[in-house]
């Protein structure tokens, strides 16, 4: 992996041919986070040979605790699916990184790995903790001035933490996003230990503010989505305690939103689960993004 | 992970459902390396339904430098064609592990992680490095002993020294192996730097010794495969140097034997590169292992 000058608005870590088409590694001052971000971007074959003016269709991937860009780009058998389809495939890191970030020492579920998605409010955190602004924001305009993506078919996914991001930011946004799927997400944090550690210590006691990065409160609250697809494992350990994936259900039947909630016999939380999946769902948000 | 009791003569490191089969991880103690050693094997869905006695083929995966059996397992994207296709797929280490196994400090190209599925016979790596014999006998008696695949349907693949692994094998053995493909293999490791200095180390300074760990001196010295692909980028850093795909060419030509050998405009040495035409290596074995 070397770092290379550019043109862009970002350094090169790594472009490799994939597929037919470049997975690319690039890393950039992000001004929401204040540190340096890490980002991978799958560009398909279809890329090369497009016209001045034409575009693609992008699927944002939000990664789960403890992940980095990295742990999809190796392990999550998108680029076959994106190949096919001819779709740009965006991961970002799951927080800011960096010396002078806060972190919790030990911890695997709050700080380094664990920014959940949201822009916290809380000292040390509000200084850098800016992911919700970051994969809202300032990185899909990055993605949108330096790659061939159409803003007017963008989607977004993601896993477990990433899910939850993937559930939220779409809900908040339904109007840019035409399709939102997850594996095994965090569908409540507000109820469960994982999300009540990282909303309290980003967010503060006041449990009002975290409607808002909750899928099932911003569906108790109206928020609306068309196209929800989620796959969750039966042998995922997790799920009991921090998924409760009968949740959402529950909200989407209650506020008459039609979701497909798949639970998937054997399966369990890791890379193997989503990788089996993987194709599936690129390929359902590839038919929604050419509609 | 955890490691599990088993009736079996291996003990389970991890198992975890993916494409509708089971990706284990397994370790045992080897006669052979006299050291423990690790393997993964892909079993697909359809080994699930077998009647007694009933047996799937087999393609055996030998890794390259560096590697362990982890990185094709997280990155090869080899199961869905597996499960396409029903074919189990087995991956050992490169080399014996452990605290007395001699190692070379700082080398990344010799010691652990780099046996060259060689039988040593040189001190102090005699002992333990007797990686031909493991891949060759001690592996697939125990995959045979306790999965259900068929002996006489096996196949071998690789990448890089791994390559070189399949290569030599499956020439050597031509009547146990119906086909044999490579990425990026090292062809003739008696004639570069990665493989004179193993090939030294490991077998001593006569020569003649090393050419049954030579694919391109087992050609010449009159060794022969039916079915040969060799997939290799052109972008690869090691093609000049270490890799000399162009020898390969030669010595099936003068030998009067078929083999295709691809070269691939743009591709790296790396998993993005495996990864492309690993459905289309498991297809095309898939095709011979049935006919």
């Amino acid at each position: 992996m070397t770092s290379t000058s550019d043109h862009r608005p970002f350094e090169t870590v790594s472009e490799a041919k994939a597929f037919g088409g470049v997975q690319g590694v690039y890393s950039h001052a992000s001004a929401e986070t204040g540190t340096e971000m890490t980002f991978a971007v799958y560009l398909p074959p279809q890329a090369e040979s497009l016209a001045a003016g034409e575009t693609l269709p992008v699927l944002y991937y939000l990664s789960g605790l403890t992940c980095t860009h990295a742990n999809v780009t190796e392990k999550g058998e998108y680029r076959a699916a994106c190949a096919e389809h001819g779709i740009i495939f965006v991961a970002p890191d799951t927080s800011p990184r960096g010396e002078d970030v806060p972190d919790a020492d030990g911890e695997y579920d709050f700080g380094l790995g664990a920014g959940f998605y949201v822009d916290a409010t809380q000292a040390p955190y509000a200084e850098h903790y800016r992911m919700r602004s970051y994969v809202e924001r300032e990185l899909p305009a990055l993605i949108e001035a330096n790659f061939p993506v159409d803003p007017a078919r963008q989607a977004i996914m993601g896993h477990s933490m990433g899910g939850h991001g993937a559930l939220t930011v779409g809900l908040r946004n339904p109007d840019r996003f035409r399709s939102i799927s997850a594996f095994a997400p965090i569908v409540a944090p507000s109820l469960v230990p994982w999300g009540e550690k990282a909303l309290g210590r980003y967010l503060g006691e006041d449990r009002q503010s975290w409607r808002e990065y909750d899928a099932v409160a911003l569906i108790e609250d109206g928020a609306r989505a068309d196209c929800v697809l989620v796959d969750q494992g039966m042998a995922d350990h997790f799920l009991v305690e921090q998924l409760q994936t009968h949740r959402l259900a529950e909200a989407c039947k209650a506020a008459g939103m039609d979701a497909m909630i798949r639970l998937q016999e054997g399966y369990d939380h890791s890379y193997f689960f989503i990788s089996t999946f993987m194709a599936e769902h690129v390929r359902w948000h590839a038919e929604r993004l050419k509609a």
